[in-house]
């Protein structure tokens, strides 16, 4: 972006004077002339009171246009400290899907009381899609779309589009449905333009068109709109009747948010764990794992206890402890990194599954063996004790081995039995391999003693 | 997807049998129906001696169409394949960022002779685009845009769209040049259907235009489209002449491009590491870390060593090792992944980066304290012991600020001194940590020695 990083400070120090000064009339006209997202911006960045100055300059549209580019996290506050009618005149102007996104977040109360004062229209778009589950297409899904019969002509196509254009997601595809109000064909703004003014939309409209249902999973649709390269899709029920359309802009939002989670997921940190929190909130979303993880840390210390009596007698033993572990560890993380990420693209069923639990078995095999010889080498060459190299070698092997399949195998089966994925995470599966490298380390030097001593 | 996953696989099956039939007409006409994107996923299942066949019996345009819809790291094979002169008109054919994706991948040599056979026109279309550096927003700009000047009129601006419409990435947005074909102004088809047909272009269009510079970075391009929800950007040079345009469908690719790298990144794995490729491919793949990990883990162990006097003296110390290094390989990684992130999106300056050095330094310390506190409270209820405790507590706590500071401070570095942040991955950071924590404890126990025995 063209040094636009200093025009838009220049702008915003503008703009800020004139709230200042209470120049409604400049202020208006330059505030608008702004981009949404910008309109955004500078809005977080002012106190209170000039808040309270800003919502009494615009119009609920205006403000609404701008809240639809603040984050949902960030943005309950401002409906909170405003006037409860205005707050609902604004989610009435908003589009109900970000309308709706909102108010999900919030208390059920205060939700039935925007409603309440809402009118009856807009109250109940958005009733409809407050029902549906999180993360499906219902609830990503505008009812902000244009609809049109198979049996109208071009021309009058034309004036609609030109009437409900302003208010609708996008104008580019217009849906075609049956008169009973079934999804039947798509024409794309295109094709209308080039068309005779009276033919029928059935003439030229498409009739292979892709819809997705209303439950079905946002992930998927965000896969089917990469894959197929669509800026937009219809949703409908089981009886093929047309309920909303999806476009691409959400999914965007929705790519970012399922990669976020997984990434989330193997690091062990919450969604809302961002680098301008502060310390004690970072800290409260950390401290939950972390303390898990010690309790399960104490847990391979009482395991390794255990075996007090064969570190006593061979204290070298314990100098390769964090060798082993670690390379569990990492080599578990990977595996793991790939099972999720296999997992979330849902690229396999059953059998890939399984496929991919014997992939693992065999990478685990390869990098177990190779890793295996090399420390058995180093090992003997460093201190000239060729069991004890045999020992962490073989040792090595086994845990690199398990530690893969453990890697793959237990994301699985927590998906299999509808256990909160989020437990798999990377930590979890460190530690589970933590134990079961130092178990099989201890295992086979407590049964080889007499060759270390 | 209603029930697609069927009807699909009854008419892949109809297909398959039409071209081993070599029935041609009747398998263009049902090939030709689906979906480019289902083509391709035909395409990729059949044998080569079917490709050939399918080569034979479509032209080069509707190949390219097909090939668009598969990814890139797949497709060098089967362009390997085909008679370079058909090649060289697919690529002619396909879009040209698309084009020039594959091109980039392959052996310059290749690739001169594919510009060589290339007619003129189309050749110098594609060598334009070859030498942006990758990932720049030149690189996935696409020369395939409509450009009107800004003193035509709606009426020759509509003929305009009809005949180049069909070539463009986009018609929704048209930009507009001035003479020197500098970017002035954007139109949106939604603008022009609206407008009297002798209106000149620049009455109508907006001046308030965003472009990118061709050399931004393809994850900033990305981030404004996804904030702004623009459907396509305009590329300029620093002159502001109109080199191309960047649409919503390549951004896509980038956000999973760049999400799968930090993820790959903080598992240490590399982004070929797919679930579907074979278990020696996979080790290949995973190797490499897995023996820097081990020369790693062999200097922690000869760290370790320098301590057998203290450990043969207090042998239980040994046991809380796995402990006190899981706890910092934890702690770093969670750390890492909140800075690799806020690095990503280049969310902060200087200012920022010692910002979120001091965050994570807060950060330890309520986290290290906290679980200090527990660990010393458990140990001396188990073991009896409150040394022991103090000693184990101390160095967590100690442990957990170095650990988070190292997380956040080493990526931030590496970024500074421009050395391949891939090495700043989550298995190294853990590796790192292990290091340091065991030096903490073993440098504790051995200073305090006397209270423990």
């Amino acid at each position: 972006m063209e040094n636009i990083d200093e025009i838009k400070l220049e702008q915003l120090k503008q703009i800020q004077q004139l709230l200042d000064g209470e120049k409604i009339e400049e202020f208006r006209e330059q505030f608008l002339d702004m981009h949404p997202y910008d309109q955004a911006q500078f809005f977080m960045e002012i106190d209170a009171a000039n808040r309270m100055l800003l919502y009494s300059y615009l119009s609920p549209e205006e403000v609404a246009e701008m809240m639809e580019h603040i984050e949902i996290e960030e943005i309950q506050p401002f409906f909170a400290e405003m006037d409860p009618r205005f707050a609902s005149m604004i989610f009435a102007e908003m589009s109900t899907d970000d309308a709706v996104d909102i108010l999900n977040e919030m208390d059920k109360d205060k939700v039935v009381s925007f409603l309440t004062i809402m009118d009856d229209e807009d109250a109940d778009e958005i009733k409809d899609l407050l029902h549906y589950e999180e993360k499906t297409a219902g609830s990503i899904m505008t009812t902000e779309f244009i609809s049109v019969y198979k049996t109208q002509s071009v021309k009058a196509t034309m004036v609609q589009l030109k009437e409900e254009g302003p208010d609708a997601e996008t104008i580019y595809y217009l849906y075609v449905v049956d008169q009973d109000k079934r999804l039947v064909g798509v024409l794309s703004l295109r094709d209308l333009i080039i068309a005779e003014d009276d033919t029928k939309i059935e003439a030229i409209m498409s009739e292979n068109i892709f819809s997705v249902s209303v439950a079905e999973d946002q992930e998927e649709v965000a896969k089917i709109m990469k894959d197929y390269d669509f800026l937009a899709v219809p949703v409908v029920d089981f009886q093929h009747h047309l309920l909303g359309i999806i476009t691409v802009d959400d999914i965007l939002d929705v790519i970012e948010e399922e990669a976020s989670e997984d990434y989330s997921k193997l690091a062990g940190i919450t969604d809302g764990d961002k680098p301008d929190t502060n310390p004690i909130v970072a800290a409260k979303k950390r401290l939950p794992w972390l303390v898990i993880l010690l309790f399960l840390g104490l847990l391979t210390a009482s395991l390794i206890g255990q075996f007090e009596a064969t570190l006593s007698q061979v204290t070298i033993l314990s100098i390769f402890i964090p060798l082993i572990a670690g390379m569990a560890g990492n080599t578990g993380t990977q595996a793991l990194a790939v099972a999720v990420r296999g997992l979330a693209t849902g690229e396999y069923g059953n059998e890939g599954k399984l496929k991919l639990v014997i992939r693992e078995a065999g990478t685990g095999l390869i990098t177990g063996t190779v890793c295996g010889v090399i420390i058995t080498a180093v090992i003997f060459l460093w201190k000239d004790n060729f069991y004890l190299g045999m020992l962490v070698g073989l040792s090595i092997m086994l845990t690199l081995i398990v530690a893969t399949l453990a890697g793959s195998l237990i994301p699985i089966l927590m998906h299999r039995l509808k256990i909160d994925p989020a437990v798999a995470s990377g930590p979890f599966i460190t530690t589970i391999n933590d134990i079961i490298s130092v178990l099989i380390y201890f295992g086979l030097a407590t049964t080889f003693m007499n060759l270390l001593l």
